[in-house]
């Protein structure tokens, strides 16, 4: 399928990076520090950051910012919500008319992290919508996560890169069917509870 | 209204609750041996905990949480989602047949913290869920609270516990009107960052 640069939605995601050490502004700003965000508009404050772009991007930002903070070998924990199509959304804050070459791809592939991840989706606007997850999903396909069923969530376990690759990917197939669609995730490495 | 004990809907959150300290565990398990989870389900595991149980307690022991941990004056976030009526929750893990006399109220009152917070309710299986919410919230109502637009969600500064406070009582009547209802929120208090 051919795109033309600028045609696309607007997806975008709020996230927050907590690191468990007091050197946490370190880590997170170091983490920041290796990852290219340049096809996406972002803003951090102090609850979170938000990042707004092509849906490849923003998944390759959100990723790679975790990795590289992980990669640490702290207690790295990040939640957040992807959404695209809220019709409560302004159109501004984009970076849209970019390549769908991905920034941060080939450092975030050299990184091996395991953790574990619960995510959600919610398909807005519609009365089907867990046909909708049902059809669009199919997690038994994703490469190297195993799932698990968890109270409001489904939980993934296995390297975070396959993580954040199965969330992209479902995420992605949802929103083709339903326009306003948001997916919530908590994703943790290095913690010292038991699973 | 009177309300009989268990003939109530199962609400539940799933939350995970970050400090950015190296003494993270001691300061999540000296909070979790203030609060009283008597009235709820509660499992943790390395991802996230979750509670489970009537709205009020729901609310009064992830409230309660947050706030112990916050009034150590570190920089502690809690990300969760609140959820009720979830067509494919099971209707096990649940404590609802309790009194709605909540347990940590008086404790969680004593404790005075600034915080930020940014939440998002989903009003789920409807086409008018923007009405919804527009009609079911008056967030200039909530006292203790002021309000702002971010991307995704609703900004909400002042003290911690009026905030959750706010997002109780937004849950709770929106849930009324919509029976599948989510809401997730982010909580951040003593954070280096410029707001």
């Amino acid at each position: 399928m051919v795109q033309e640069c600028g045609t696309e939605r607007i997806a975008g995601c709020q996230f927050n990076l907590s690191v468990m050490s007091d050197d946490f502004a370190d880590v997170i700003l170091g983490a920041l520090d290796q990852v290219v965000t340049s096809k996406v508009w972002k803003d951090t404050d102090d609850v979170s950051t938000c990042v707004r772009g092509r849906i490849e991007h923003v998944f390759d930002v959100v990723k790679a910012v975790y990795l590289q903070a992980a990669k640490t070998g702290k207690h790295v924990e990040m939640s957040g919500t992807f959404s695209i199509g809220c019709p409560g959304d302004s159109s501004g804050d984009t970076h849209m008319d970019v390549s769908s070459e991905r920034m941060n791809e080939a450092a975030s592939t050299d990184i091996q992290q395991k953790a574990g991840c619960k995510f959600a989706l919610y398909p807005m606007n519609t009365t089907n919508y867990m046909d909708v997850i049902y059809e669009q999903i199919d997690l038994s396909k994703e490469a190297g996560v195993t799932v698990s069923p968890s109270h409001y969530a489904t939980r993934l376990d296995g390297e975070a890169a396959d993580i954040f690759n199965a969330m992209e990917s479902s995420f992605t197939k949802v929103q083709e069917a339903i326009s306003h669609t948001t997916m919530t995730f908590t994703i943790s490495a290095n913690s010292p509870s038991n699973r």
